[in-house]
């Protein structure tokens, strides 16, 4: 069973790794600017590390979830592969918020597309299993068929 | 083992789902209002789509987390149900959020009931299920011998 | 297949329950310093309370995806107990910073450790299955040999 899902743990502990890195981000920022909690506004420049952080925690159960409806109901190997690539958009919007607002902007838009991604094939991957179970169609024989 | 899990995964994908158009009702409304991150505040009508959607993203995790414990340990059809109510709870709450504060609070009270019912009835089942694999007891065997 | 998730189950259940806490305490909070949603500021007892919430809702997820991993790949047993400790600790924090800024450190502090610790037995379980699974290497015997 561990063979079904090896690679999306290994994705799913990089990513962890990842959120803690920009927790540290966040406090390193708030020892530089001096801004102790339960204070959230400041410079702009803590402020969008600030944001940087909450919006990628924000999108990380998410992530999570597509990750392993895709893995599961669709290709383990593709999920995992789209799911790299998704942490490296969020590293590089991370890096890019950090130095400016607009720097954010394309990673973001290449992360929101593997995202889409991720939804558009977990959609097909269930959807596949629904046809399958419940009325014995099987849409890949059919096509080639 | 898919098939014990494939209703779960489609509420998970359809939350997902929904999840992303609270998104975009976000970037909508900081068009709408002019307002760019990382500001967060603005006028009240944007604070509350801003509001609605930080709170549905808090819920999705724990939300996500009882899903499946239900749905492993006590019933997928059920939990699935379950599920689906709440995300039309959520959708109701956002809308309502955004046409004023006093409206969320019908379908937030309906989203907390439904997840009441999904935690109690996830420690129903892992509760059953400790009870049958250390002490060898059968509640429904009691019940109904 | 139940057998090899059960106790992180039931952490994850007690998770949700916990979580569940600190949002009502949240509505009590807004409630006695009368500040209705969508405003989050207000006097520092009111904002600590808020940002101990939101600092627990965004670890949430993370907490959970590394208990999983840990759990799945080095050793339930031991992912479970170290999960029950995130919890206590996490239960201190709030109080902690419900009470004062500076009471909340403590066992923040005590948390993100039992969090790395569970990174680390993650990171060394799914490394130890990607050796075995792709290179045939067992480091378990190698090192009792």
């Amino acid at each position: 069973m561990l063979d079904q899902i090896h690679l999306l743990a290994a994705v799913t502990v990089l990513g962890v790794m990842e959120q803690a890195y920009f927790f540290l981000q966040v406090i390193y920022a708030r020892r530089a600017f001096g801004i102790s909690p339960p204070k959230i506004s400041g410079p702009p420049e803590f402020e969008r590390i600030f944001r940087a952080q909450v919006n990628s925690s924000e999108y990380f159960p998410i992530f999570l979830a597509i990750l392993w409806q895709a893995g599961l109901f669709f290709h383990q190997g593709v999920a995992a592969a789209l799911g790299l690539f998704y942490l490296c958009a969020r590293y590089c919007y991370f890096m890019g918020y950090k130095t400016s607002a607009s720097e954010r902007l394309a990673p973001i838009y290449f992360s929101a597309g593997v995202l889409w991604i991720l939804v558009t094939v977990s959609a097909l991957g269930v959807s596949h299993f629904f046809l399958s179970h419940y009325m014995g169609l099987n849409i890949l024989q059919l096509l080639t068929a």
